[in-house]
């Protein structure tokens, strides 16, 4: 029996493609093959639960191997029509396989147990797109977590979790509305706080700052439109910038990331 | 008078949304505040010319000074209706500010003169927004050139456009659908053939690598979906990949290239 958009638990899943629903119900929709499969595998680590999968018919044919995993996990099933499946999307390509899973947050403190070295911080990053971007190249450079603070989108978003394509499921996520809180366990962790600024007096070639990207470092990152918060620029250790070398005037968020991040990773290897 | 869709000269710029359009008239659309004004920074550097401006009253009440430049440029000024924005517009929000303007590429030969020391190949790259933000990339990490070459995306497509920020007026820009001439071109440039390819075996920080990166090199990039051709890593002098220190996959196509190429500026910096 396939399961339409009027079927109770295709409905209620609905439910968790608003930020509401989802708070509501301490679960969120993977969706599409990459996802679902490394939620699958999240899940089998015993980090967290996948409590339903759907899928439409076309979906099952291109990923019959994610179907058996779920069913060996004893993950229940769903086939669902492909209107049922562009409602669980918040995608306009709905991929035609969704998982129903629990939130991944952790508490700040929680993500940055066990003497952290590197972590992204989002500080009031409101687009979908660029926080999974973010978490996705945070996740390629080793960082230890990536923290969504103050009024950041919520990680769960459908559109942040497709940017991660599984990241969310690597690292461990907090998401925390206290900025100030946020810092102080990044400070309290032994990180430096360092806030990446387009105005910044220093770059990240700066010969003098060379020799402190290696040491443990939480990197502040803003919304493209307003960047880091003065107040927060104000309090931390560091700002620095990507040194432009041509005629642009800046980077946007997810390539200024990947410099900083990888200058860190890069620093703190060649030194260990 | 404000002209509408149906005015003779806007009918004729709305041609210019299409490559085909493009083509035949050699001239493009630069939509939105800062494309337009570094076209008109471009055009009174003599490298090209701004043909007409098209605006909207509300574009025209936010951008004043953009009007008086173009207008002491000689530009000729049409006010347009919101539905001649929209329909000269590739986005879907129009920012009711269009240029006219002469297609910026050159020659790969003009791109390549004068000893170069950093150069972006695009190889097979169809995402238009990928294509842009490559560039702006490359032009922040002061590329001497970005190369389009083989079934890449035409550089002045309105999102290319969009993505580049304005950076297809800073830097030169070549496209060859003859990938083969455009290798032999950077060879003959005095330029290592570099490819980025997730799956090489060496990356961006083992040891023996980083004293090769000071070295004048033309960057290959490929497709999200395909890399670059094995034909071209064949071909090329050295294939790396940007270390992936987490959980994550990869790292998409303008992340990977902003790692790839500022790992190049610097150690050419850094060295020289």
């Amino acid at each position: 029996m396939v399961c339409t958009e009027r079927t109770p638990r295709v409905a209620a899943a609905r439910q968790l493609a608003r930020r509401a629903g989802r708070t509501r119900a301490g679960r969120f929709l993977a969706e599409g093959a990459q996802a679902v499969r490394e939620a699958l595998r999240w899940a089998a680590e015993g980090r967290g639960t996948v409590h339903e999968l759907f899928f439409t018919a076309p979906a099952a044919e291109r990923n019959p191997e994610l179907l058996d995993a779920a069913r060996a996990a004893g993950v229940p099933l769903s086939e669902i029509t492909e209107r049922a499946a562009a409602g669980l999307s918040e995608t306009v390509t709905p991929q035609g396989v969704v998982a129903v899973c629990d939130t991944v947050d952790v508490s700040v403190e929680q993500a940055l147990a066990g003497r952290p070295k590197l972590v992204a911080v989002l500080v009031g990053v409101a687009d979908p797109g660029n926080a999974g971007t973010v978490s996705r190249v945070a996740d390629a450079a080793g960082a230890d977590a990536v923290l969504f603070a103050g009024d950041t989108v919520d990680p769960h978003n459908g559109k942040c979790v497709r940017a991660s394509t599984g990241s969310l499921f690597h690292l461990p996520i907090a998401r925390e509305r206290d900025l100030t809180a946020v810092l102080d366990a990044c400070r309290a962790a032994g990180l430096r706080l360092v806030a990446a600024d387009g105005y910044a007096e220093h770059d990240l070639d700066t010969a003098a700052v060379r020799g402190t990207l290696d040491e443990p470092t939480a990197w502040l990152f803003g919304s493209e439109a307003h960047g880091v918060p003065q107040e927060v620029l104000d309090t931390a250790d560091e700002s620095l910038r990507v040194p432009i070398y041509g005629g642009a005037e800046s980077l946007n968020l997810a390539t200024a990331a990947a410099v900083c991040l990888y200058a860190s990773a890069r620093a703190q290897r060649v030194r260990s």
